[in-house]
């Protein structure tokens, strides 16, 4: 069972982390382990390291543990002798895949699919999901460029020479603070830190501004309305200029919430628009929630606090899913065999873990869980920033998603610190924001924790 | 336990096959679907479709089985309590890892590391262990231009912006018929099939000719290494002309068989020299055993039978390893942290499972079964070709690797289907090869079935 609160017996990392740092550094860069785990002894919401401190955990494995450690109906999963087969034979998925796939797949992605969407494709992580979503939005504007006619014979031949016509000068339209993953296409959509991009060839690829958003959003609700009407012109200015420079542009992609970029939401009104801007100049929309999705905000995927009125063409997930994949409106599908496809293309396992995961949050109602502790995480956060304005800014979030400003970057370190060292492991993102990040399983009575720690954190410093 | 022999009741894909492939069909593209798989019953080296039928497995998951179906030891990993917490709870390995994470990959991937290499990084799949891979090559690269100087504040901000020099055009060389993966950067160093690569757009990276050899060797010894010379002296040729272009080369990749490209063999002349190329240009060495290691050639790296001087500067792996990743020299270690990261980088349940596997591999001392079975397979190749010699050419292999050519890709395609018929579940690869891909438990008594059945076929044909 879960222990009832944190518990800290040595500086964290402690000096069994510390040794294992030691070692395990010999064998690769380890500059951003924080501490090693004992996994066997974690349990829901709290992480115990090696050293045997207890952490109340607000980062989650970057928000990729949906239920909290060593769950239950994921351990029965585990232990269900007819689930076996499915971890010891991982199969090239879309060659040989297992029984009943077309069943599995619409008790689990399909039966949480975002409205309207019926096609869904499997992958392995945030990254290959956002690569081959991108090629199915490529695909499409070429089917469309094409008119129904087949490739050419010049374009079968010069895509094996990395060449135009066949690898086409087109692009994808991203956003500044974005992140998107670390390979080479979904890198290109990244923009947040360096020692993600830095040494690393790239292709061109233009990018536009996200909206920053003044808090709170009654106060500035003008000067928010005009942020995104400047956003969206510039994206329509990107999207011209593009094709001015023959490259036009295929594909938006963006977070319904840029999350390493800092925790910057962006309106519905924004998102609305950037939908119509996409529609009019044929061009797919990708929303990214890997990070955002599997009821994260209290809705399972956030854009559906945008109220789009067409589903979005692309929607990556990954992370609390367990595993990757895209879903995608028909227009996208590939309409010949082995174009998104690899070796693995995800893992039934996983799916079958995800199972669990989807019949948990039915049955104990997480969504609607994860709503009402976001709102009283708010409540906290905003009590903190209204004692200590001078530390504190901009409280914002949704569900299991929160963050807050430091004045900067040394302070915001200095109390992400301070909090581990009281028992509590967050996250942080952007420049000088600290980043929350729980499972769909927190109760109020783990934000009244966090709460008095925060508290004596703030008085410190 | 393993079934004694094929058994096949149904056309291949059989009604229930058939089936499940319309109903997948409406959630996502199946063109390449083959048939649909019981995998609770299929068993060593026996796949059992959901039709019922037993096929023995040539092609086991494109490469990706290394023991079997639903191997004793696997099973042992999966219902062992003490691994549970591992399954259950997928870490941010780079920032959360397990307890005795070192000594974990000491155990493991160090063990059978390349002779002289003492760094590995985990990796999800064969794309990204390919993409992180050429990011060590293109930091080195950078790190000795820069000569020990910190980047420039002009490099960190254009970073963000996808241009140079933060971005800085530097190319990979690659080679015709070359296969390294899906993601953008992989994808840009394949060259084999139109499907894989049309309507992306690509960074136009300069790839050289790869060797191709002519059989059988013995006969053919003068035209092979004038071959090798020619492809050596164009891959100089082109490595100068980048430079020249503006794009250098940092790094050349290549597997040490191409596999999808239709498995074409190098020499271990022509792999020594382009080491030597590399070495006098200080250009990384990228050698991709995605397919070719584990043990499938008989030696745990199929670049073991050419006798380099120096360990290859990366070497990356996936598939049978059931962990992608790659091993890199000390100089493509990356000096910061967080530059060869993301949320998963692996997942160490499969580590868990590589470790009985690497046991199995040891303790029944498979590398020296799998080359024993391997050169009886070429002897039945070479039987029947001798007896068809107008149907087959070319036979070739290296332990659980094995191919042969026919005439064309239709009779290629006949075949296959005849001996899948005839329960032998086999692959294809380049335009006209028929590829065997089997489990390092293959024994000479599967040969024997197989060559029942491949007489039978070709006597059809
Ligand atoms: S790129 Fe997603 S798992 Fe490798």
């Amino acid at each position: 069972t879960e222990p009832s609160s944190p518990a800290v017996k040595t500086a964290i990392p402690g000096p069994k982390s510390s040794t294992m740092k030691r070692d395990l550094n010999l064998i690769q860069n380890t500059d951003v382990v924080h501490f090693f785990v004992d996994y066997d002894r974690s349990m829901g919401n709290y992480i115990v390291d090696v050293d045997g401190n207890v952490l109340l955990d607000l980062f989650t494995q970057i928000a990729s543990i949906p239920l909290g450690y060593n769950h239950p109906r994921i351990m029965k999963v585990l232990t269900d002798p007819v689930n076996l087969a499915a971890f010891a034979n991982r199969p090239a998925l879309g060659m040989y895949p297992p029984s009943e796939f077309a069943q599995i797949l619409s008790e689990t992605l399909l039966s949480v699919a975002p409205r309207g969407i019926n096609q869904v494709q499997t992958m392995a992580c945030g990254a290959c999901s956002v690569e081959h979503a991108l090629k199915g939005a490529f695909m499409a504007y070429r089917r469309r460029e094409r008119g129904g006619s087949p490739p050419t014979q010049e374009e079968i031949e010069t895509s094996l020479l990395n060449t135009p016509p066949g690898c086409p000068k087109l692009s994808v339209l991203s956003f500044k603070n974005a992140f998107h993953g670390r390979t080479m296409g979904a890198l290109a959509l990244s923009h947040t830190k360096w020692v993600h991009k830095l040494d690393f060839p790239s292709p061109c690829w233009p990018f536009a501004t996200f909206p920053t958003l003044k808090y709170p959003l009654e106060e500035f609700a003008d000067e928010n309305n005009a942020e995104d009407a400047r956003c969206l012109a510039e994206v329509q200015d990107k999207i011209a200029s593009a094709k001015r420079a023959g490259q036009p542009v295929a594909c938006v992609a963006t977070e319904p919430m840029q999350c390493e970029g800092g925790d910057r939401y962006g309106s519905p009104n924004f998102f609305q628009g950037l939908q119509d801007i996409c529609q009019e100049n044929s061009i797919a929309l990708l929303l990214d929630e890997v990070q955002t999705g599997a009821g994260a905000s209290g809705k399972f995927w956030l854009h559906e606090h945008f109220y789009l009125r067409d589903p979005p063409n692309l929607v990556t997930f990954a992370k609390k899913m367990l595993t990757g994949g895209f879903y995608y409106t028909p227009d996208m599908r590939p309409t010949e065999g082995g174009r998104i496809f690899n070796t693995w293309t995800g893992d039934p396992s996983k799916v079958i873990m995800l199972k669990a995961v989807l019949d948990v949050i039915k049955e104990e109602r997480l969504l609607d869980r994860t709503a009402d502790t976001g709102i009283y995480m708010i409540e906290i956060l905003m009590a903190a920033q209204n004692k200590y304005p001078n530390l504190l800014s901009n409280s914002r979030g949704l569900g299991s998603l929160a963050a807050v400003d430091l004045p900067d970057g040394e302070s915001r370190d200095k109390i992400v610190g301070k909090l581990r060292s009281k028992g509590i492991n967050v996250g942080v993102c952007g420049s000088r924001t600290m980043r929350l990040r729980s499972t769909l399983t927190l109760e109020r009575k783990h934000i009244d924790i966090f709460a008095d720690r925060l508290h004596a954190a703030l008085k410190e410093m």
